[in-house]
């Protein structure tokens, strides 16, 4: 079985992008709650939320952060890709319904140590940046699924 | 209905920590991957990683990275914090069934801007470090949940 | 322990009905999502879906298919029915709060194989036929959970 | 806000493939019981499995079948997909920890009527097929996210 591998630092050039996009839904923080153990009021108690400044729950931060997965670890640089370190800046939250598109852009090729840093943001359905960050992997080697796997 | 508030900027000291363990399981990885969309072969493909450098499935990375969210939201400072940004480097793989710890150590208090800097570090079960990095935040303020909520 | 066993082929007759109902949660589209790894827009992005043909998401087509399966597997035959092959003509899309009722209804005796064929019919709270297909099934033999369970 | 459309129906080619393959978890039956309903005891009961034919619990038939729907709606066509109608064959049980392939190959265009009839085919990671069958379905038209979307 051949499976398919993802970018090579090669082939990857400045200014390259990819992106995806999901609705993030009560379920991804009900979901997100078990898996994390952060059952924090603000994401899970509507009676406490209401009070508060966004006046409704809002979705765990990592939540719409966690859409930069698929675009690093699919697309871009895609199967094989192994991530050093990241960056997160949050800047709006990020309510049940909101549709969140996150998108990595190559922005460094660092050649010494063969990595690549890509721009990470995050935007709402009206176009509002709800994160903005940055992560450095080191992108697949060239013909990885036909040799090594 | 009176909620708990976390700890304010002023009874925040350096040196104090605050952590939080859970083991990994099968399950997180499935959960985590409908959540965030992403199905790389390094954590839903047996027969693919049996071939790859930890010869088994590991998790996504931010899965133990996540258990950080129910300390700083939880407990330290807690109920109220807010998150401006956070960075994390990634050290080492999670297994399913790795029992990890995430812990929390005030590190900095920023008095102009009332922000309080935490080191955030993930251990295993092995006391291997999984991750490290910290994370900036402004705690609630004080007696919050008294006069606000 | 004794487990109830499915009606053998001896006792099904054609025009022998039975179904099962429930309505469409988003929370179903969530998760199957998670199961299957298909994250189209059209089932997960409200955002795009908005300007589709439907105006608003649409569940997976598989999710008012898999209702079928309770009414074969465990009411007509039942417990240990073997399913053959199945064919699904999708005809109406299915909205989250959607109810959809699946009847399976014999069609077809084949006694040279003692098989049964089953007419599988979905439809939805306002009475549109969502899908329409066929399942052919070996029923449990007579008193299996008696005699081998 | 610009999405990726599929392959419409002038640029599919006969024998053309896409695949997508992942392992089924136990996590994956239980949560498709909860979506579908069927919580026959050949899935959910691993005490009345064990007098059973396969000696263990198997997946539901819909769990490897639903690997088709990333491959058909986000790769072959891809976005904008409609599916008509399908066929499954059942051929082997699925076991969990099971890794299954799914691919989807181009075999008839059908002219007259813009729709491509696909073969799906899903093996296992002893290279046994599990499933074989076919989907009719009307790719995007050419340049759909552009003027529609």
């Amino acid at each position: 079985m051949e499976y398919e591998s993802g970018i090579p630092y090669e082939d990857l050039s400045i200014g390259q992008k990819a992106c995806f996009s999901k609705t993030i839904s009560e379920t991804d923080i009900y979901l997100f709650a078990g898996i994390s153990g952060d059952f924090n009021a603000m994401h899970l108690n509507e009676a406490y939320s209401r009070n508060g400044p966004f006046k409704t729950r809002i979705a765990h931060g990592f939540i719409p952060v966690s859409l930069c997965a698929p675009v690093v670890g699919m697309k871009l640089p895609g199967s094989g890709t192994i991530v050093i370190d990241h960056y997160v800046r949050y800047l709006r939250p990020t309510f049940i319904g909101d549709t969140i598109t996150a998108t990595a852009e190559v922005v460094e090729k660092i050649s010494e140590k063969r990595r690549v840093k890509l721009r990470l943001t995050l935007v709402n359905q009206n176009g509002d940046m709800v994160s903005d960050g940055w992560v450095q992997v080191v992108p697949p080697k060239k013909g990885l699924s036909q040799e090594n796997l």
